[in-house]
């Protein structure tokens, strides 16, 4: 948004928390000299030709390979299920067909062999209708208790309801068709895109309720994309977020893993391993891997907001933080809430940074 | 064959040159535990079902990711040539036009722009037209001299020929639906299928002309599948292979490499580097490479004859030892000549397999 609107000739002033730019997106070189995602892994990938034209100005790509295999039973599954992970676990070779056969089987036990004659009222319903109980239990059940810190049947159907399911052999993780990364890195991408005459960045800056007040005054366009809550000092209450502490571990040999991220559902407090050097394509000796181990978010410690937990608690104290948010997009100084913070709302890279372009372009 | 015939009741004796069956199928675990593909890997993949269903009785599967990248300017690039190799190669992200135009303008050198509209002479001008100057190259040029140990120019196009080109993302190495390997390795399951009451495998067994005289004596059928000119004491002189040296390193630690195999079309006297544990999927914590050195057969030495060399030469002698092949096919003990060796002819795994399955059936 800010390179839009100085693209457009407007000054831009860019207010940073942290000491660095890019947000999540933040890659670096760790003391290893291996290039890490220090916010958990961002596999970028998109349909969009728009997107990529617009960040090609910014980058040079690779083709990144985003694989991902689950540990089951002492064994590397690959993800998501497909014809390869049936394959694999049970030791026949699927087809379509067999597929589709074995999950209507599967389904039996939920009271129907179709998917969508069943209405799931929880994520475990959500799952179980859809894989069957042993894919449910091997793979998702105590992932999603891990990741989420309740149990699936206490967790909304929409948060498992997109994971996907493939009747095909197709061993890449993400569906869309552009899967790659910049050369050199998130950090310098977002670098070249704010080096611009009309862009002020300045970092570890706390903007809070207090501090946007007087930023009114001085602009005339606002886009915040701290926590929804925060801004106006929650006053409804606290939404909340699950956090991960990343517990990363250097060693000095090429690859521990086969591919980039290895899942483990059932052992271990981590709910997975991410080797970053298989997605950035970095050629060096050493590697670095990071142990996600999910948490409670606490406003106040040094957690970051990873996730918004999508409970009805949570889902209607956002509607009450929603009204004051339509009020803030009027005035003089209108303030648009954008990211996942912001809207307390999931995004995919692509998604949020597709979004922030055409907002930014529409109010140019 | 000997499995069909023994499920058909007949009594077969299988006679082995080596001291171990299944070829070069062959895979055993090496001193350090590491299951390894001893003659080259074989990357088992097929489009039928009706191989993968018998073969099915002698085998329990995994899904195999057969992913190979060409070390290119100090840097890894996705092969086979595809949107995804173009991409990492240019840094430019490609879609399905701009690949056609890169095509397109790439070709303009040779004379054409469209691959159909040129007649190419030898595998040279093959990859010219295919693939322009740029990937030629960098990918195949210097490849292709190291296999083969002669020139492009100096090759018939048809070995180019059914170098793969995609327009789509696609990184899975082979074309074929399933792509899958026996859990417990190739030997085990080729163990499973000899291991019969009317089959008799007999190791370390020489047959040769003369064997062969007395053999027909006793046994109403027979499959040869040693070398074509061999079995004619190479009467009319010597077919010529192109053999490899297998330089086996072992590493203590998981992985070398991010994929299963790494070609080094530029550098170093081998051409390419297998690191099979990414199709096994067997997990142990060293790792076991093997860099494949092309080398001259000859019949005399250690040497193993690999892959036949399709020059006018040896394709006109070919034609002479067919002559007598065909005698051979007849008389009161047939003798058909069946694999690489026996028809001077590359196979695929599945081919083999398929074809083998097909004339037993027909022939039982």
């Amino acid at each position: 948004m800010a390179r839009v609107f100085a693209d457009s000739g407007h000054e831009v002033d860019v207010f940073e928390k942290r000491s660095h730019i890019a947000g999540n997106c933040y890659d670096e070189y760790d003391q290893h000299g291996v290039l890490i995602h220090k916010y958990g892994p961002h596999y970028f990938r998109t349909d969009s030709e728009i997107l990529l034209e617009y960040l090609s100005r910014f980058a040079r790509w690779r083709s990144a390979s985003y694989h991902v295999q689950a540990m089951i039973d002492g064994e590397l599954v690959p993800l998501p299920i497909s014809l390869s992970t049936l394959t694999t676990l049970t030791g026949r070779v699927f087809n379509e067909q067999e597929l589709a056969l074995y999950l209507q089987n599967a389904r039996v036990g939920i009271g129907t062999s179709v998917e969508g004659q069943f209405e799931p009222k929880n994520a475990e319903e959500q799952c179980l209708v859809r894989f069957g109980t042993e894919i449910y239990q091997k793979f998702f059940l105590h992932y999603t208790a891990k990741q989420w810190g309740i149990l699936p049947k206490d967790l909304s159907p929409s948060v498992t309801a997109r994971i996907p399911l493939r009747y095909n052999f197709d061993q890449r993780y993400p569906e869309e068709k552009y899967q790659v990364l910049p050369s050199d890195g998130l950090t310098a991408m977002f670098k070249r895109m704010l080096f611009h005459p009309k862009i002020q960045v300045k970092i570890n800056t706390i903007v809070g309720s207090e501090e946007i007040a007087a930023l009114k005054l001085k602009y005339s366009l606002i886009f915040y994309t701290g926590p929804i809550d925060q801004y106006f000092n929650c006053v409804y209450g606290q939404l909340s977020y699950r956090s991960l502490y990343f517990e990363w571990k250097n060693f000095s040999f090429p690859y521990l893993w086969p591919c980039v991220q290895i899942n483990y559902p059932n052992e271990h407090p981590y709910t997975r391993c991410v080797e970053i050097k298989h997605a950035t394509g970095q050629l060096i000796s050493s590697t670095t891997v990071c142990y996600e181990h999910p948490v409670r978010y606490c406003q106040d410690s040094t957690t970051e907001p990873y996730y918004p937990m999508l409970t009805q608690d949570n889902l209607q104290l956002l509607e009450r933080y929603n009204v004051m948010v339509d009020e803030e997009s009027v005035g003089s100084t209108p303030v648009h809430f954008v990211g996942r913070l912001a809207e307390y709302r999931y995004y995919n890279m692509d998604q949020i940074l597709l979004k922030a372009y055409n907002l930014a372009n529409m109010l140019v």
